[in-house]
């Protein structure tokens, strides 16, 4: 799909370099909407919280929002008093520019956590930034807010109602920091449609639950995590509880877990997409609990780096979980290939299949824990030499 | 300490080289009490766990034991019924040899999970084992438990008690997947004091919830994880309660956690040791959850590696931890360096101190949260290119 074609109605975006990394770099973008839009957001659960994402929160709680600006390069966490004036000092210039109420800008950072925010850095862009704004403007804005990325994250789901055309894009980075419940990830998702703010918030949370928080890269979750979705209703089109409304849940849906997918292709030095299903569990709640341990164990993921057919410490690691299991029970599966039958090896022709999967760039591990009906997954990655490296020299 | 003097009165140790690892490498290892000696453990708690384990958690319950053998290279673990077989056969040939009831024989076993141990291979040199026997002989029995360890674990405490001398010794092996509530991690430790069972069990589940159970590696738990105490009375010395059992609880915390400083110092791949304390909490089991988490958090661990300053990683796994807290109340110190007061950085300077305290081979970091009095700390270390390294081709 070409960048230019990604465009959604009534939106207009843009990125540029503002000079809070090095220069000539983007690291400062804006999406605005030329419309009164409704918004929804799901926020970082960490008790540590960037001051964008304070004022963003509370910004959101209004349930209608025009423009979002977005840096790269500074988190404007743990930054006290400061952080917060500074924040809302930028959302003050973008609403100056674009002539709206300071409320219905909102904020989100990302990058080195405890630095000032370089504030006049950010202002002194901002009348550039809303210069360039344009509809074809969302390529420049993902990579605007990329921080150890390789790629921008930028996506499209187009479709009719009621013979109307229709657009949802989404632009987020992510890469390190990634867990359940929300991660160093941005995510800004534009929609043409027309949905109340309650039904926008729920449709949001739903999807995020069933994707963005089913993903783990290192385990570790952010200051700065901010999912926002604005739909601004310019395709005259507005979605009622019914079908519709459904029909746009899972576009919500698969939009989100498409996001999922490549922020954990694109995490730190990941070189394996993984993901861990669990079935066979007393409860969903248990079988979450095991997709979880698993995909969090840095054994079992230095394993899959290694093209490893390490089953044992996937064995290990569901054994630590705290779910219910007998290990006589367990049956694990790499893609088709069974593995592990009731707790056993399935012998050294079963691993050299496995081995030949463990090879692939995207595979899933199966573990069936045979006693009830509970299931679910986990989107995992490999743990890397690179990672270490790019997480040991992140800020030098 | 030159190993030949670590000795214990009425104990004897060996090491040989069985065949289950690489021809020549010392593999099975043996203590041997030549009198009845009382004996209590702690295990994983894991919900998978070895054979070995399962048999020797029921042997332990008796409270007496006279002989315990352990091999590395393989860890018995998920081979069904047949594990179970392999393991009561190794010991029954070891009772045989020593002329000893079969229950009064101990095992342990670390390595490969799922893959058959060779249960020929080591019967055969269980006769060569027992001739073996010697006092000296720990440092051999040390070296046959380790794994990926790059050095044995043998550590040894002499005192008196009314003019008596006593010794203490405790051989262990670490390396990877080390984390509280046991690990990777066999440990056993031989005392010629007189202690009975319900005691020596009080005292060595106390040690361990103050010493093993409070370091990390990785943040895996073992399958195999093992931590024996006999005490065989050779001192003529019987600890009744009152100030000698208080005594040996003493020495018995601290060479439990020189042990643990030990198996976190040659943790794999790990260039530092880290010690993470958490003051001010409003309890203390709020205190081990901050430690907990800012111990297991890759990103923090990688910036130790890293020697980066890196505050931020800290405050942000604190604020996930699921502990009570003000992220503006938070104090950060390296060492006596303070980096964050009022949970706010405290500039270049104190950055360049904090560098240089990063830069040594050991440091504490001190989490104070500024409301209450509940404390608790981790040992942790680095995260490493060669951490990854290593567990990619463990089983190459």
């Amino acid at each position: 799909m070409v960048s230019d074609t990604i465009q959604c109605s009534g939106f207009l975006a843009a990125g540029v370099a503002a000079g809070i990394k090095k220069p000539g770099v983007l690291d400062l973008g804006l999406i605005y909407s030329d419309r009164p839009a409704t918004v929804a957001g799901v926020f970082t659960r960490n008790q540590v919280q960037a001051a964008p994402v304070q004022l963003t929160r509370r910004r959101v709680q209004v349930g209608s929002a025009r423009a979002v600006i977005a840096n790269a390069g500074n988190a404007n966490c743990c930054n006290g008093p400061q952080g917060m004036a500074d924040a809302m000092a930028v959302t003050e210039q973008v609403a100056e520019k674009l002539r709206l109420a300071q409320d219905q800008v909102l904020a989100a950072s990302t990058g080195v956590i405890g630095a000032p925010l370089p504030v006049k850095v950010v202002c002194q862009a901002v009348p550039g930034l809303v210069e360039a704004l344009h509809p074809t403007g969302f390529m420049q804005f993902s990579r605007a807010i990329m921080t150890t990325d390789t790629v921008p994250k930028l996506v499209q789901r187009k479709g009719r109602i009621g013979g109307r055309p229709y657009s949802i894009v989404a632009a987020a980075k992510g890469a390190g920091m990634i867990r359940p419940d929300m991660a160093t990830m941005l995510c800004f998702i534009c929609t043409d449609l027309g949905v109340c703010a309650t039904d926008l918030q729920t449709c949001l949370s739903h999807s995020v639950d069933r994707s963005l928080n089913r993903l783990t890269i290192d385990g570790d979750t952010s200051t700065n995590d901010t999912v926002l979705v604005m739909a601004n209703g310019a395709s005259q089109i507005e979605l009622q509880a019914g079908p519709d409304l459904e029909a746009f849940q899972a576009v919500l849906d698969d939009i989100l877990m498409d996001i999922a997918r490549r922020l954990v292709r694109d995490g730190e030095g990941v070189t394996k997409l993984v993901e861990i299903k669990v079935k066979g569990a007393d409860s969903d709640d248990d079988a979450m609990r095991v997709a979880d341990t698993v995909a969090h164990s840095p054994l079992v993921k230095t394993a899959f780096f290694g093209e490893d057919a390490n089953w044992g410490r996937i064995m290990c690691a569901a054994g630590r979980a705290g779910a219910a299991l007998d290990p006589e029970r367990i049956d694990i599966y790499f893609d088709h290939v069974c593995m592990v039958r009731n707790g056993r090896g399935c012998g050294p022709e079963a691993e050299a299949q496995v081995t030949r999967v463990l090879k692939q760039s995207e595979f899933s591990v199966t573990i069936d824990l045979g006693r009830g009906t509970g299931s679910g997954s986990m989107l995992t990655c490999d743990f890397s030499v690179d990672y270490v490296r790019i997480n040991a020299d992140y800020r030098s």
